[in-house]
């Protein structure tokens, strides 16, 4: 099966990416962390990105803030799926990061998440990864379930509450 | 091989979505285009996207403009990857569109692309059927190479008309 | 006399849901609350917002955050009126629930109150009811004549203080 | 049958206001156009607002565009429920008039509609109005199914010129 | 000599208030304090307005957040300068009130000062008041000058520090 | 009587002054223009803001774009009042300049009109200069008038068209 | 001398650098002007940046529009100066390029001009160069002093126009 | 060696200016610190600009906030490199800051770093240095080399946590 790789662009994004890890440890999808700098360490992200493949990773999620270029960085090494989670935290609120992931120039796409879309990243990369994994299919399927049935459960709690 | 579908909220979408088209004909990606709105044809909606899987689809494209819902409705009734576009015309430029496609709650994701993004949303979906697909994957790295050959060529026009 | 229904699309929203609450009471307005998801439940917004009229609801208040799209879920199913009310509390300030909400497409309409503007929800609600309900316009003429007493009270403090 | 107003701040707002008129005609829902300032003829504005209701009507809609404040002040002598309609134009794109027309205090609700939303204001006022008149809850529902087959249309049509 | 009334749209506002007041109580220019709502108790808007230059007010200083109508509301009953201050504390930063503030349409002027700036007001005030008063006029250079020193002596401290 | 002086940055923000220059004319107020440059002349700002009052100067208007800070630096050098123009033009819609302009610091305000507001910053100056000045106090009571007359003589057009 | 390298991340860029370019001559500033595209040419973008500084290039200059990341790529494998020139042209108006240009994180920096600032980018490269080059600072100088003469030039025009 | 001047609008920007310290003690820079008021103080601004390069000063950096016209006030006394740092705390974040300092128009260049950005604007203002100071290049190259030091640590530590 192949790997979901998380690369932060610095460690004090790990809230984030924690969410995504443990969202793929529900989903039994296995998995690896970097911290990798679009721009300190410019080398490692070429190295990482055009070995990813060969390495049996199958889609990447780049954590990145402010002026987010790790997920265009990355995505310039390799055709890889390359999913962008702008981090915000700061007076600006995350948008700096959010335009820089998400306004890719034609050629070379990155998927944009949320600002701080950590589970997002790591559900929208097993529902790449189960086009061809019926399993990971059904625990995605079973997974929105168990959300329905929280939102139902909340929706009782309320109901009770209030009606 | 998956199909690609296309749909648009609205066939003052169809710019966009030629993009799309011409890039997914370009790398040929069998694919569908349809017409349905997130608030006028919920109906059709819910049926397109509960039997997309079934129907052989394997990456839903969702254009839409001002308050984007197409995408997000789209996904909370499929586990299918949904990406979206949105489009941008009027005087907010787009902005409205892109956070309404891109700042989904945690739970169930769309993957933005730019404003107006087409060409990248086919390339996306098509990164994304490669990781089962060795000749779309090697399609894709030719149309890489010749992104950079047209690079390369316009930079030989500008560095002989300057340098 | 119509009911008023309270949507929020997570439990979360419930500090802006109790202000809308508490003006419905004071306002001696039938209301209902329930917590359900645009994307996590799209099926109990779709059954709930096509029998919403024949169970005796006259306004439906959708509360939701970010890419906010439950007030135009529920306007895709039925044509009472639906107030949306956009949350923030993170680093966009609910500007993106603000655009979300109220940058409906034209045919379906969403009318949107300010950033959790849950009492300003209730009062509308209650203005749209009162037109067949003279009491209800009464009452809600007297909270008008409430309101201005509570800033005269408040004038006269600050005169005091500094005049 | 109560009638809706129409409020234009300038007549430079009146495509904006044709396109409720337009939707209100097809929907057979009593009118009334009207040119006032808020800041220009403010006592017309007062004079207005305090005799809407016994005059007859219903709904008033507010157009206006910049530091929207037509609506605020319509809403500020009556309880009658105040469509904003929020216009743009200029270089700002209507985000002025959008946060002047919506972020209304606690207290006086304007229900704001998308930045020069004048048919989505028309079918709201009408949404209000049916719920105590049921031919005209009935030609709404008419209306969202001529909608829909406008859809239909569409998709047909783009699904010949791709499929 | 003619006063400054200082209008907060709710008490909430006094913490930008007491900035002016204090301000002008040290350039010796008198002021008086009220709460006008210009929403909730427009009638009271009106009638301080129309008769503030009777009552010997010279400018009007209009405090109000989110949707802030206040100064164009007493602009519109009134030809005295209204000088506006847009308060902000929510998650929008005070763009919102902001914008409502200074985008006035052709015909009524609103002076803007900055998000919370008010002691701004209140020398922009004693600035219009001193031009027919030398003695204020003089206090005005006092106060530039003791800026001044301020900063120099704020310059000393820093320079002794790193310098 | 004083004069109002009109400061350009640039001589593309003419067509903002000459709606200025209209206005004054039009309520005989006597005024000067000219060119100065916050950046480029930075020593005729100085010149002029100092040597204004004595020269007979009651208000200064500042008209600039993009980084605008032209009132600012001029208010830098004078006590008289100052009143910034924004301009907008390009991309940003003059966003840039407002925010130049407004968000002055404490103890040196700049008195904001809307963006492109050059016949606001006219009123605005002469509605100071009227303090002092029965006869312009009249005359902006009069021009106050003729625009309630303009909106009236629309609003019977409008009405006579729709109603 | 250094010679300074404009680097565009798209030919359709070419107006921007075309407006440095002609500054650059006015200055008598060897320079060098090429296309390459972070994202489609990542590998030139690599080569040319660690090659610059012994090929004789004292500062670069990268023109990039949407999520602009080419300065921050270049930076990356250089400690040579790097200007970035966000580019703007579509809905966003250049807000997007603006952020990913300048909201770099600590340790690369990139020096941001203005929206399309082609021909300031031009100056401040000069300036750098001009710390080591007494002739270049004198051209400085005296295009500063030309520039000072247009704005004069201006002012008679409009004095000669108004006053 | 050429010194960096680092001028503060305010001794609240102290954080900020700081962070610049720090890195420029750690590169062997020599420096100066002032606060300079770009309004309260402008004939200080004037005269340290006009000084500034026969004092042996090579590149100025400035810190302000809000409207921040002290780097365009700085440049238009000087030709040397003027480095702006806008500077975020209040509701807006900075944007206003950002906007004052990076739009400066044709022909007075301002440089501007990041929100915030301290370090960036000491290290921007060592690369200029650094092209005619062999050792300080190579201070740079070191500096750099520890960054990326930094990271790979960083790297190691989340890959023992997670792999």
């Amino acid at each position: 099966m192949k790997k979901v790789a998380i690369i932060m662009g610095s460690d004090s994004d790990l809230p984030v990416a924690q969410k995504a890890v443990a969202k793929l440890r529900m989903l039994a999808v296995p998995y690896e962390v970097h911290v990798i700098s679009a721009h300190r360490t410019p080398e490692e992200a070429k190295d990482f990105a055009t070995a990813a493949r060969k390495r049996g990773i199958g889609v990447i999620i780049a954590i990145a803030g402010k002026a987010a270029h790790l997920g265009g960085v990355l995505a310039s090494w390799t055709t890889l799926p390359v999913i962008g989670i702008p981090c915000g935290g700061d007076g600006l609120g995350g948008i700096d990061a959010l335009l820089s992931t998400v306004q890719m120039p034609p050629g070379i796409p990155v998927a944009s998440m949320a600002v701080n879309g950590g589970e997002n990243a790591a559900i929208f990369a097993c529902q790449i990864l189960a086009l061809d994994d019926d399993g990971l299919s059904e625990r995605l399927n079973a997974d929105r379930q168990s959300m329905q049935e929280k939102v139902r459960d909340k929706n009782s709690k309320i109901e009770e509450m209030f009606n």
